[in-house]
């Protein structure tokens, strides 16, 4: 693992990293912000998990999230959202290749090489994060938006016992009924749908729900919200008796201005399960 | 003026405008943060003047202001820290040209043709938008960071009766006497240095001081604190006998994620002058 930077924050540590990655077979850049507690031991950690053309920087710089994760005492894990590098396959669009993983492994070609982000985010950073750092991985939360919010409710629904507490901001809700979705788990999972269930929020939430407390935020003017397809999940949930919180904040959208209006929220909200 | 973006931002509205400006000569970009209390009528301004190399766009992006500033009920300005374009002079450096405007306006060939940025920070800009948005023109603060933080001390010193209150995050103390400073006063003003004096915040301080409070915080890991010089601005105060809260916090350097650590302090600093 290399340090790329770290910089004193609210009297912790943001740190950003690189680590050669079995599981891609590329090298992994991550930011992982310390709260002063974990000088003293492990802390509970939230991971966030971000969207189409992020990388791990994105929220780390503009989600507003270190300022109530320091305040609670939680660290936070920002990965990057697909393998990079000239060597490994990419796309013209934005939403498909490098910068738009979709947290799958992908099966297909030229996609299956290193194109393995489930596994990278549920195996591989864990492994490495929780030998080199202060967490507790007996505390353990996720959190995304857009495509993160798509990976945060997917890997809480398939790791069952992993994440106390699940949030999503315009979480990306339905992707096998989606423009974002049917084209990336085409590419990436071939064409038999059936294989892309195991990656799919609504029908997760149909068939197995989360053992634990759902949160998601959604912006009532959100650009993309006809893709987000929120209503799937919403009645998914209702019809499962899951228990949750959907909100639908009138007047914001689908940018980092909407997220941190409410992060402060999605923060104690795990808190409150973590430190439970 | 122009919309560039509006976003729904802590139920206030976090918006981006250009607008051509006399004084410049140029299109200038500017942010404002609105926070839902304008919708009923003026609310007091905070000033936040950006450093080297930025844009209107890096403190309103991660600054974390907005957070504060929509609980105290007052509305940021992010002014651009220079003219730009094709037809403005630059240089090479990242220091003097583009994005280093220093906030002072030139005399000398060739940046004085568009680099005005004193004027159009104390004049040009704050006509349009008291007349353009609900905010009140007699509860004005001025924070800002690095080179931003010289010109928010030296305009609030230059500009009596204007800012209730002043602050500054790793400012540029003393700039007659920096390579910070000394460059860029040379190029834009010329050899002369008595013409410089009325932009020096600790040549200022000695000489006239603000009638009101000042913070200052500044890291001690600051990379660059042998060219800020706070011992200069510190001592200058001290001498005067000035209303002032001098802080050297420890471990953090010249980074957003300082700024983002103490942001709320200097908010409700403000906050309590802009409403007393």
């Amino acid at each position: 693992m290399q340090i790329i930077s770290e910089n004193t924050c609210f009297g912790g540590l943001q740190g950003v990293y690189s680590h050669a990655s079995k599981t891609t077979g590329t090298n992994m850049t991550f930011g992982l912000f310390l709260p002063v507690e974990a000088k003293d031991g492990p802390v509970p950690v939230l991971w966030y998990l971000s969207g189409l053309t992020c990388t791990h920087e994105n929220a780390m710089i503009k989600a507003g999230a270190q300022v109530w994760a320091a305040e609670q005492g939680i660290a936070l894990v920002f990965p990057d959202t697909s393998p990079r590098g000239e060597s490994v396959a990419d796309d013209d669009a934005y939403d498909l290749g490098q910068g738009a993983g979709f947290y799958v492994n992908a099966t297909e070609t030229p996609w299956a090489t290193h194109f393995q982000m489930y596994d990278y985010v549920a195996h591989d950073l864990p492994e490495l994060i929780f030998a080199e750092f202060a967490l507790d991985s007996n505390r353990q939360g996720v959190t995304g938006h857009s495509m993160g919010g798509h990976g945060a409710l997917t890997l809480a629904m398939t790791l069952p016992g992993r994440f106390r507490a699940v949030s999503a901001f315009s979480p990306i809700c339905h992707p096998a009924k989606s423009d974002w979705g049917r084209k990336q788990f085409t590419a990436y999972l071939g064409k038999d749908e059936s294989r892309w269930e195991g990656h799919d929020a609504t029908l997760l939430m149909r068939e197995h729900g989360f053992d634990g407390p759902v949160l998601t935020d959604t912006g009532t003017k959100d650009q993309f919200i006809d893709l987000l397809m929120p209503e799937a999940l919403a009645e998914a949930i209702a019809a499962r008796r899951q228990q949750a919180v959907l909100r639908m904040q009138p007047g914001y959208d689908h940018s980092y201005f909407f997220v941190q209006s409410f992060i402060e929220d999605h923060v104690a909200f795990h808190a409150e399960a973590l430190w439970a």
